[in-house]
């Protein structure tokens, strides 16, 4: 009934349905499937979600659900299973599947060598077009999916390959050699799964070879995948900008959800604290002007507004490799006048705010000077921060915005309050 | 020279290395190339160069550079030139792929008309795999890539797509009819490009037609335009949730970028100020207890922190539609009861600091009591405000992060300077 009533949709639509219920009324659902829920489902499933719902199959069921996938679904369904139901998984599947499985594995975690699938289309390099339409059409293994026949040498090493539209459309008699797509790019197992997909993005890959570190074709990444994997790192920089775990989603409990956004905020709480003993160096001045205290977060925050701004166009930047050693300076230097130029504008304001809602034309000079010095500060380490994290070989996005924003406070109250104690007291 | 020294390298790549020039040494390399850039690098150069670039073409290099390019990417290269630069692309085309390019473009901005090609390769719904590649096979105009042939009824309707692969692997006699991808999702020409590349990412597509208001098929959009629109998507929101114009990036000139930048650092002007009052309120307060001002901005940048971190889940979650109204209460309350515990815990170690650093169980009360109030609200706000932008039917991106961080420093102030009223005066 409940197989019938879910056929129209798509196993994507179902798993999110599955996300979307409580874990109660998730068990209970499915319990209503009379054979468990099919692999489709399972591998469009949230992976925090996948345990769960493994763990009410029973082995035949699992295997039924497994059996169909291409090798790149079963090590994305088990990658981060635990050990005795990724065991149950690898157990449901035939040896030689088993065998790919596991050696993708082997592979580093968000490597090319566990995007790619082992399943792949391939030819001898001196085949002609209808040599290869009569291999296609014999008996033999295909993907479900493919796009391209990679050209391999006798060693298996790929040298090219042809789109299957250029296969179709020539004559049975074409050397495969003379219909080669112009763009050819292979990947190595170990490369980053991120550059893999910025490169697919780049350049317009459909699918492209993976080899190992022999050169030789061990299998094929599709542009499917890899737009998962650009969403992924879309998101694991959002959320690592504003300090959350990059795994998050809105189906972690209450508990997984403070462990992941714990640490950033308690980094945040030291920081500060930090800034809160250097507006404590200037209690006489704020005790002898107490409006000091109520400007001094119009300073910090607008410092804090324009450092995430630059922040986060320069993280993108990063990301997309257009920013890079080549022209850093050229941005830095953009940037900073940028900031002068806001920094102006906000001074004149401030200065404004200063000398007639607050009756103090010296009170606005501080509050402009301030304002210039912090939003100058904030464009810069806007900029700054990321391309030295990134210099240093760690992730741009990681923390950014506390540091960005620790920063933009502490030059603000300091300059704030010590221009005050100079120019007021 | 110039060609020959950039021949190995991809199109997309030169078009990168454009970019990365600065106006002067952009325009002297464009004046040693011989025959103009060619339409690829063009197509790939950032929307804002493409002006200057194509300024330097004379007509007749501009009629070859555009030439072979798809209608898709024609219409991506002129949607928004100025209009005596769009005339003369379009004078550069053929009649016909005129008449395409203007009938995209007669399609809303960034809808799923102006991203489809109209080359299409598609056949009737009675035909045979054999008949299929004779098609193919014949002299007839076909798409630079295409990966599936489309099956249309006598008007035109598009009814079902099979594979390239499966066409090449079944054999001659079979009906298309029964080689049918299983998934099979139509656009209409209205669609928005972004819901367009999520449904591209739900439901890994590789192509899917376009229809028109009578549901016959106009073109095809194909999942690497799809992934650049993802793309485009991610970086719109990462730079709204910022408060940065939407088209930001680095090529842009210092006044278009103040220009970008200005009316939300603005608008944080205005509530930061407005926030100013509030702490004004209480300045006989601070002036007894000059200490409150150290410690104020540490209660309301906890806030601005855990709120940031709220929202960016709950921004992706609505982007993914993993976050709708039939779980939106269980996040809601979710958020909240994450709020409570970050709040007991910082709470705990605010009251400590209070107590032992600044030497006063009830300075410390105060503080905890804030710290608690501050980071339930924060939570709240940062899953309420996107849920609500998204009710109405505002982009939940969309500054965001101001009005978070305006509550967040509004109700900080207030509870920590209105509790320190009560309990230390
Ligand atoms: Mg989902
Ligand atoms: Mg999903
Ligand atoms: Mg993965
Ligand atoms: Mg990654
Ligand atoms: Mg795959
Ligand atoms: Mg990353
Ligand atoms: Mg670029
Ligand atoms: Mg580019
Ligand atoms: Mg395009
Ligand atoms: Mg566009
Ligand atoms: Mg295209
Ligand atoms: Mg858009
Ligand atoms: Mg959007």
């Amino acid at each position: 009934a409940i197989d019938a009533a879910l056929e129209p949709l798509h196993a994507a639509d179902i798993a999110d349905l599955i996300e979307q219920l409580n874990t109660r009324d998730r068990r209970a659902l499915l319990q209503l499937w009379p054979n468990g829920v099919d692999g489709e489902i399972l591998s469009e499933l949230d992976e925090n979600l996948r345990d769960e719902v493994i763990a009410q199959l029973n082995p035949d069921q699992l295997a039924e659900a497994v059996r169909d996938l291409e090798s790149d679904d079963v090590v994305d369904l088990v990658e981060y299973l635990d050990a005795p139901q990724q065991e149950a998984v690898l157990d449901a599947l035939d040896a030689s599947d088993r065998v790919a499985v596991e050696k993708a594995l082997a592979y580093p975690e968000e490597s090319a060598g566990r995007l790619m699938q082992v399943e792949v289309a391939k030819a001898p390099e001196h085949w002609t077009v209808g040599e290869a339409i009569d291999f296609l059409r014999s008996d033999i293994a295909l993907p479900d999916q493919f796009y391209h026949l990679v050209l391999v040498d006798p060693r298996m090493r790929p040298i090219g390959q042809a789109t299957l539209g250029r296969i179709l459309s020539s004559a049975r008699a074409t050397p495969l050699k003379d219909i080669l797509e112009e763009t050819f790019i292979t990947f190595n197992v170990n490369d980053d799964e991120g550059d893999v997909a910025r490169a697919f993005n780049q350049y317009h890959l459909i699918s492209s070879p993976v080899v190992d570190s022999d050169d030789r074709l061990v299998g094929v990444i599709t542009i499917d995948d890899a737009m998962i994997v650009l969403d992924e790192e879309h998101t694991e920089d959002m959320l690592r900008l504003a300090g959350v775990g990059e795994n998050a989603t809105i189906s972690d409990s209450v508990f997984e959800t403070v462990k992941q956004r714990f640490p950033w905020l308690f980094v945040n709480l030291i920081t500060v604290n930090i800034a809160a003993l250097i507006v404590g160096l200037f209690d006489q001045t704020i005790a002898a002007y107490v409006a000091l205290a109520a400007l001094m977060p119009v300073v910090a925050s607008m410092g804090g507004s324009a450092g995430t701004q630059s922040l986060t166009v320069a993280v993108r930047a990063i990301a997309t490799n257009d920013l890079t050693a080549s022209n850093a300076w050229r941005v830095i230097r953009r940037e900073m006048f940028v900031g002068l130029l806001n920094g102006l504008v906000f001074a004149v304001v401030m200065g404004a705010v200063g000398t007639f809602g607050y009756g103090s034309a010296l009170l606005g000079l501080t509050l402009a000077l301030a304002m210039l010095i912090n939003l100058v500060v904030a464009a810069l380490a806007g900029v700054l921060v990321p391309v030295v994290l990134d210099k240093l070989k760690l992730d741009p996005a990681l923390a950014s915005g506390t540091f960005v924003t620790t920063t933009t406070d502490m030059v603000g109250f300091f300059a704030f309050l010590g221009l005050a104690t100079v120019i007021l007291l």
